[in-house]
């Protein structure tokens, strides 16, 4: 199986590296989507999504990895970009160090200030397939 | 089949009275999710949504009634709330009222602007089944 790609254009990467929130979309075992809101980065072509291992938007990609992605301009309702993709990789490699980086842009903070020495932080790569908005 | 249905707490209605944007999911043919930003609007314990006939997010729900919904505060990040739930009516009737109203408490206007004479507005009416946040 073949899957299209598609490539993000200078203005919607901005939508990414600015702090807005977005919601990332996994589908449950009986093909359910489920939404919830997260940091959201952009790197060389990808998303990056940090979540913790286990949650159910991991053990969700893991078992299917298409999911959506939106972004919305805090400020401009009428810039947002909307992504159908796919999960490329899920690494824990980086994983803590990128955390640390969301939590610069999010928070002005140098450190991720929720950190559970039980919680493994991992890293979603998303490839976009489709892109709307 | 027999559906669980949720109920949203008061503080959750808030969440979709209050002119917060939400995202909306839907699944495409081949079960892919699908998400665009939406106006939100809740009655009698179902959610609100408005679209036109014919668009991907009407489509996809006459073929799958089973959709995403999420709401974040304007102001808050940490206020939101998800629901997965299903579309159970899709109707024209009071359509054509219910944009003025969302075109009132989005915009400040008496009459939804944007109206086109070949645009059959819809209502999409949904049924909470599982609610999270």
């Amino acid at each position: 199986m073949t899957s299209r790609t598609e490539s993000l254009s200078p203005e919607q990467i901005g939508l990414f590296l600015e702090p807005n929130l977005a919601d990332l979309v996994t589908l449950m075992p009986d093909g359910y989507p489920q939404v919830t809101p997260v940091w959201i980065d952009h790197r060389d072509g990808l998303i990056f999504v940090n979540t913790a291992k286990g949650r159910q938007k991991h053990l969700n990609v893991l078992r299917d990895p298409r999911v959506a992605v939106i972004v919305v301009s805090r400020t401009d309702d009428y810039r947002w970009v909307s992504i159908r993709g796919r999960v490329t990789e899920v690494t824990t490699d980086g994983a803590d160090a990128h955390i640390d980086a969301m939590a610069k842009k999010y928070l002005g903070k140098d450190v991720y200030p929720w950190h559970k020495a039980e919680e493994q932080r991992v890293l979603l790569k998303i490839q976009p397939e489709k892109i709307t908005g």
